[in-house]
């Protein structure tokens, strides 16, 4: 079952071997044709939820151990603020100093969460709608390393690989929203690491912005500089592009006190907040899937009686992220079929809430993108996607247990996720994509025309080609002839060179001259103008 | 957020960051204990499911769509024998020359089939048992070459690549069939081809092996063969370790003449069939996702009709294998999203019928085990596994488009399928694994003990490590400083060593000198003795 068709030449601009005679012409033509955003195969914000690793019974039983956790074992360490603000709407604090929640709390401030959160890009074709299981992806992390993938190496990450992160993101049509992927270890001073996170973040990319600080006396200078950049506070308030990433929890079942403060002017600063919690399943979760799922799961809940006894209804994303353990070792790992299922998992726990939520998905513990790297990036990610994860966190670019992050594994990843984005959009069933008619006329012809036996070149191929057919990028679908034809083309190579012509283009999200010289006046700006 | 702890000194023996105190020595302790096979946290048949591509009413709507074109398209080009079984059954032969099927035949036909199959191996823990849900993987294809993954290139594969990979596939836990992934083309003569075909494989793993014949001709010969490897035509008929794959159809609905002559051969034969229909979308299937699956199901389901009217029950395999295809080139392509759905729908329709199906998944477009290949295997993987597909067929080391076959991607594909399968094994939930009691323990203390703030070491913890956890054998876990130190280790050259040393070492799958001598003295046997 030879499936190549030697006789048919390579087209000089591809090297892509010709299709069969007849169609071709046509199907170039109907390529020409550039398709509208609405016409795309894939686009942010598909609805998911067609893989459900549990049965409602099980989805059921999570929720009802989460609540007997927060009532009976409770949360430690609130700031006094928080303790104020939680058990001024009802919860109990005990002698032991935890804050416990009774149910019926828990479930008012649940019916008065926001369901309906859109963040916000600088630019509104970026908007991200998390209503229902709509899917989006996007970077995230704290990475300390750049995979130097050319020199087989790791090296501290920079404010200049955030930036370029940034760059690349803002071009990648898969790639949704960009959370600070990684730390920029060339900035000593906290505060101005934040700042020119900050900047260069949204000097990169006029998509959404997630990011971290790590200091709540860094809030006023941070807000000032958003709004700054927005225009003024009432805009950034209409249109925060930027949310809070907000580590609010150590877990097991702890307040992250410093974290909580930074929460608390986020919220009054008009920033959505994702209320992140970050158990290492074996270490600080449960070692079971399902049991560090029921303590996340306790844990975000509480953030969300913080987040509406504070502020009814304020945008905030559940940020159920466990992450996995490798018991042989004790060290992380996050590309394994139970770092899958935990998030799939979480996913649908979110779902039963009605809550906008995230998750990390698609990182990889290999060191370099290589088929480790792509096998664990895609395992993560489709079944997100297909558990209908609003928000896919560290979904591209990012390697090491978390460790290191890596441009070239970003732009390959647009690939990956584009092909999961394919999977999440799924199968229409209906007259015409059951295709009867067609059958019967391929198969026994017309009264006007013999029976062709093949579907090429018919005009509902022609149509499915572009509107229903997601086409890879960089990944190779070549013959083993045209590839060694066209010299063998490198994956890795490949992205390399996509990079370099992404870097070497000017950035559509660069501030304007005048934003750009106020912000370099009033804070000291460490990328070069 | 740095996840390191650069305090851990690596074991000397794996190189791996050591965990932190207190717990390691149990920890390695409970690894001593090796695992009995149903301990393991992974094996053959688990059942899958939980992933549900389409509703309930569009699966109807695709049955009754491909019993509509059996009803009113039919298919053409039935041999005599096939014509004659078929229509004593009730099927109808118009004056066009084609079969057309009632739907009341079809529905008796699918009360007569065989619904709880399972395929023998040479030896019986091999067995695969494909009632329900339950997922296997394995070999399969036609490729015509052999990756050099050293020299970047391609070559003809030979008879002894084919005998390399069934003792590869003999040793790794996560392949648990072969069929035959490849051509020896250095075998000119077409009979010596098959023959020297099922001595290859048989000689080489004792797991159920599959093939397809190349001329009914060709049939006493074949059986004569596999007869005296079983010890006896009885034995073999009571455990046929090898089965038929039939390409019984030339879609768009056309019997393959032949092969369908072939088919009764195997059945009178003792041989399990798969009843394979490979229509690649858009040229030979409708191009819609949903028009291909029902062209796929309406084919088998007149194999079901062909195999039951001849032999009621016969174990037979629905093997719906949609491919697809590169609509801008006309090139196959079976890396791709919409392929993964084309395999995860047909899994569905298969349960629907509850019939033991197949279908392809895992394999890539690209030319060598890069990240284009992880991603692809794994995409159509795990979505194959989780929507519970009986067996998915070219699962481990395809590359370029069914063009080429690997044997260091085959290793890789273990660890691949190995998280797969974790995948498919989902998330447990019940009051142990929700871990309340440990929660509070942990938080909170007992009378006896202060809260130790975290999971690491405890019973539940140690005994979850090896149970329930998959470890890779060959993808890499360590943190950038140790991987550093262990001469950055790469995924492709230990592949390559892994299989250097499987080949190293004397199979435990070969024939008894006796019966190889009876082989070689009654067949021309092209492998050295």
């Amino acid at each position: 079952m030879s499936l190549d068709t030697p006789n048919a030449s390579p087209d000089p601009q591809t090297g892509r071997r010709a299709a069969r005679s007849g169609g071709r012409a046509a199907r170039h033509a109907a390529r020409a044709a550039k398709l509208s955003d609405d016409m795309r195969p894939i686009r942010p914000g598909m609805s998911g939820g067609t893989y459900k690793p549990m049965s409602e019974t099980d989805v059921a039983k999570i929720h009802e151990a989460a609540l007997t956790a927060l009532e009976t074992i409770g949360l430690a360490d609130a700031p006094p603020s928080g303790v104020e603000i939680m058990v001024g709407a009802g919860a109990l604090l005990g002698d032991d100093g935890r804050l416990r929640f009774p149910r019926a709390l828990v479930e008012d401030m649940l019916a008065l969460a926001c369901k309906d959160v859109t963040l916000r890009g600088r630019h509104p074709r970026h908007d991200l709608d998390l209503s229902g299981t709509r899917v989006h992806y996007g970077t995230a992390g704290a990475a300390v390393n750049m995979v130097d993938v050319m020199g087989n190496d790791y090296r501290d990450s920079t404010l200049q690989d955030l930036h370029d992160a940034a760059r690349i993101t803002d071009v990648l049509d898969n790639i949704h929203f960009l959370q600070r992927p990684m730390v920029a270890r060339d900035i000593t001073d906290n505060l101005e690491m934040d700042l020119n996170t900050i900047y260069a973040c949204a000097a990169g990319t006029t998509k959404h912005i997630g990011t971290s600080f790590s200091d709540p006396s860094h809030m006023p200078d941070c807000l000032e500089m958003l709004y700054m950049i927005a225009g003024g506070e009432d805009v950034f308030r209409a249109r925060p592009f930027m949310s809070n990433s907000n580590c609010f929890v150590v877990p097991p079942m702890k307040f992250a006190t410093e974290s909580c403060e930074t929460m608390e002017m986020c919220i009054r600063g008009g920033m959505p907040v994702l209320l992140l919690s970050a158990g290492m399943s074996g270490a600080t979760a449960p070692s079971t899937t399902a049991g560090a799922i029921v303590q996340s799961v306790a844990e975000c809940l509480a953030g969300v009686v913080y987040v509406n006894a504070m502020a009814p209804g304020h945008p905030a994303i559940f940020g159920t992220w466990p992450f996995g353990l490798d018991l042989r070792t004790g060290a992380m790992t996050v590309g394994s079929g139970e770092q899958a299922l935990l998030t799939a998992g979480c996913a649908q726990m979110h779902a039963f809430y009605g809550l906008p939520g995230g998750a990390a998905g698609g990182a990889s513990d290999s060191k370099m993108p290589d088929m480790q790297a792509g096998w664990e990036q895609m395992c993560s990610n489709v079944m997100a996607g297909l558990s209908g994860l609003n928000m896919v966190y560290e979904a591209a670019g990012m390697h090491a247990s978390l460790l290191g992050f890596c441009h070239e594994s970003l732009i390959l990843g647009d690939d990956l996720i584009g092909q999961a984005l394919r999977c999440v959009r799924g199968i229409e069933v209906d007259d015409e994509t059951m295709a009867l008619d067609q059958m019967a006329q391929v198969c026994l012809g017309t009264a006007d025309a013999p029976a062709p036996g093949h579907y090429l070149g018919t005009d509902r191929t022609l149509s499915h080609m572009e509107r229903d057919c997601v086409y890879p990028a960089l990944g190779n679908r070549m013959s083993p002839k045209e590839w060694a034809e066209n010299d063998r083309p490198n994956l890795v190579q490949n992205a390399i060179a996509r990079k370099e012509a992404i870097l070497a283009t000017r950035s559509e999200a660069r501030f304007d001259a005048g934003l750009d010289a106020q912000l370099r006046a009033r804070f000291n700006i460490h990328l070069p103008a």
